[in-house]
């Protein structure tokens, strides 16, 4: 059938659609979701049929995907008919009767992922059947595989490639920032790539970005790491298993984690990693919050690691409580130079030497902590930062205290003497964010009392930054309103944590950060 | 945080979206799928949250939907905020992980469907998790419930209402045709709804319309059963059940329909069927293929309508091949007009007086198919055909040679003698369409042999009808190619009926009629 082209000028962000009138899809004997071959000259595409009940007979639209794939203008005419649906939708449904896949049926999946054939409402499906019925290992396996080539890889032409991994959940979590320096300045390779905050105050890219640029092209990244051994880049732009970024659109909604494992272990691969360790934080104030979800997690990562060839160890860390006391970009930021120095919070210290330490006896290092704490305390871990953060395009000179941080402030004190019993870390993070972080790089929260600290009665507990007033002004009306911190002498004096029904709303989130 | 408002100018026929930036949504904290608030003056929708790589960051691109939900013209400001997710998501949420469902949560559910607050890619998990689980009997009862609530229903004041539906699947299926005016005429009301056809070569709603018109509104419905006891009209935009429209459309893809059964009862309920027949048809040519499946749907559709205070009797029909001779919408129309004058073929006859007989039973007469025969050989059900035509806005004196077919021809004779053996009925649906049907309602294929049928050497196997020559010629080509019919002398002679892999690919249609 001949139809007109009319442009919509508007992009899906993914797959290729296209639109026909109710009476045209008739015609052709198209469903919605099915898909229909559009030909324009010598070119042609699949795109998925959306059927629009008001839509003119004789034309069809396109979204930008399919209009550049295409090459056409407003008003040419293009032939259209139906197309047989992908070959791996039948692997979807095979997966919905509760069938095992092979690995050629995965791949087929991930293809049609990559290549948009897949609709988010195939990929809904397949996804929650995953999640229903299980995953094999083999299935496992061959997810983490078809991810790793259908995205780029890096060779950093060296071995061992470190790298280290958390699955999120504690706000103020910069261990990254100090553990990528250790292990550069000790003379291994360190090319770690992390993500932005969605959903939290800050991601390992919006704290780095505070120092240097962090979206980094491949050849960027490779002249870094040869430069420095190390990087710290935002990965989202990389394209390693770009097949996650679809399948996490569409589990997000739905509190559903199917692809986890393979999702972060084919990034590891991709990027050439050969010994990584994965932090677990564990505990009231992270996403795992008991051991047995933890150790289960854990072995989980170390076995699929012995399939693909990666040499993995897991750390099951602390999350009771925000690590260190920043929280927010700059004053993270600012916090992991201060620690590189010698100074900071004897948690985020602990922690980083510790994973750091982890890391060198993977690769055969008699005492991995120390040498770790050795780079730490004779400066060279903060030169390899100052060298880093040039080789990224940033100022080598930055001095913590020079930060910008948020100029607006407010000071939370309490209204009691006591231990601090409870620590919020959801309210913690709601607060940072109306401050106005992660986008308003200077504000978020700096703690000053944590868990089992004493407080006197007018004792600061908190400090509240943000670049705007009135934002400021949110942010302590929601800390009022709040009172993310416990205060009790024992105990046994305070007993009640919370409330249900709850006496505010709380959004949890239910995803791991991969 | 405030924004200007983009128009989209296009709907999405169905969901409330809105488009923002990268950049726009991490400073919300919003992930792709989230809801958002979008406030204009005194209106405030919550949008589902489209996440675009290229998209200017002060700007929110509205859909229809939206933008007449809000009332708001492009260029103006909108305040937007992240909205919490609607209450039913968490619902479905606990169907994935396996817990069965409440009647309040799936009143939720199917109430955030017709509303438009839940995604593709939820309903698609939603459905997915239904059709691996499966669903008690209370929750099947339930989403009938819901979906019936949420939906317009009609009551004609009168009892009992009759009502017939085949779950579909063999080609010139024109039986409703026959029962409506066969119960009418007996004094019986039968409201009946039929869909048009989407990947067969005729609806009931599209053989009626090439007698009358089939659009009608509820007021007319109403008119014309008051006047006739019966009507025929297309069901498509009532709006009883309109959940099951965008059900079908999701599980379409997938190749599932855990809704099956709530779908085609709700719609029952909702016209006020208190006694209804569902011809389940099986056979090679049919959906259902066995007897097995056909019982325990059958089964499950007696149950499910006992609870819902339906009284239902179904019946397993023969589907191996096409019932009547004509394929098409008139061919199809004049075939049921002959029938009605007491010719046309047999098979047709035979089941339309046993199912119209199975409705009388049900609600005590005697001898129920008697009475159906005698509506036709009295000429009684013939009058009523046309009375109900009349009624809505037909020509009462259409006579069955007049109505006007494809005067482009094309017959098809056997290169041998035998019987037939094997008849496709795919393969007829097919070269069906190719000639135009149902768009070209002058279309279709008129068969002259069917199984069993002797044919001599050039004695004619079908005649293809199309409007238009281009369509004939590529419908005889397909017809060539395909060779539908397969004769032989005895079984044994031709026991290859088809190769793997196959000669031609197949496109096979997984849902059943709803």
């Amino acid at each position: 059938m001949e139809l007109i082209v009319e442009l919509l000028n508007i992009t899906t962000g993914g797959n290729r659609i296209a639109v026909i009138s109710e009476q045209t899809a008739s015609s052709l004997g198209v469903r919605s979701s099915d898909r229909i071959r559009i030909v324009y000259g010598k070119r042609q595409v699949i795109s998925i049929a959306n059927i629009a009940e008001h839509f003119p007979n004789d034309r069809i639209g396109l979204f930008e995907e399919t209009e550049s794939a295409l090459a056409v203008k407003g008003d040419e005419v293009v032939q259209v008919q139906l197309a047989p649906l992908p070959e791996s939708l039948f692997n979807i449904r095979a997966k919905l009767r509760g069938e095992r896949l092979r690995e050629k049926d995965i791949i087929a999946i991930v293809n049609n992922v990559v290549e948009r054939h897949l609709s988010s409402v195939e990929i809904a499906a397949f996804l929650t059947a995953l999640s229903i019925h299980g995953l094999s290992t083999a299935e496992t396996e061959a997810l983490s595989q078809a991810m790793i080539i259908t995205g780029k890889t890096l060779n950093f032409g060296r071995s061992p490639i470190l790298d280290k991994h958390s699955v999120g959940g504690i706000p103020g979590d910069k261990t990254s920032m100090l553990i990528v320096p250790i292990v550069a300045a000790a003379g291994f390779t360190i090319p770690k790539t992390s993500s932005r905050a969605i959903t939290s105050p800050a991601g390992t890219a919006d704290r780095m970005e505070t120092l240097c640029p962090v979206t980094l092209s491949i050849p960027e990244i490779k002249r870094v790491v040869e430069e420095t051994n190390g990087c710290l880049v935002w990965g989202g732009s990389l394209e390693l298993a770009p097949a996650d970024d679809l399948f996490i659109q569409v589990e997000y909604p739905l509190g559903i984690d199917p692809m986890l494992l393979p999702s972060i272990l084919s990034k590891k691969k991709a990027i050439g990693a050969t010994h990584v360790v994965i932090d677990i934080p564990t505990g009231m104030g992270a996403k795992i919050k008991t051991r047995t979800e933890a150790y289960s997690l854990a072995s989980d990562f170390v076995d699929l690691g012995k399939r693909l060839g990666l040499n993995i160890q897991c750390a099951l860390t602390f999350g009771d409580q925000p690590l260190g006391c920043g929280i927010g970009p700059a004053l993270e930021a600012r916090e992991a130079l201060q620690t590189l120095m010698g100074g900071g919070p004897p948690d985020l210290r602990e922690k980083a030497v510790s994973l750091a330490g982890m890391l060198f006896e993977m690769i055969g290092v008699g005492d991995g902590r120390g040498m770790a704490e050795d780079m730490i305390d004779s400066g060279k871990a903060l030169a390899k930062m100052r060298q880093i953060i040039a080789a990224q395009g940033g100022d080598a000179t930055v001095k913590a205290e020079a930060l910008p941080v948020g100029p607006h402030k407010f000071a939370l004190r309490s209204d009691r003497a006591g231990k601090v019993l409870w620590l919020s870390t959801d309210d913690i993070v709601r607060i940072a964010r109306e401050a106005g972080a992660p986008k308003e790089k200077g504000a978020g929260v700096m703690l000053h009392a944590k868990l089992g600290d004493a407080v006197r009665k007018d004792g600061l507990l908190f400090e509240i930054y943000a670049e705007r007033g009135s934002k400021l002004a949110s942010a302590v009306e929601l800390a009022m309103r709040l009172s993310p911190i416990v205060l009790s002498k024992k105990p046994e004096e305070k007993m009640i944590l919370d409330q249900i029904p709850e006496k505010t709303a709380h959004e949890k989130s239910f995803s791991l950060d991969r």
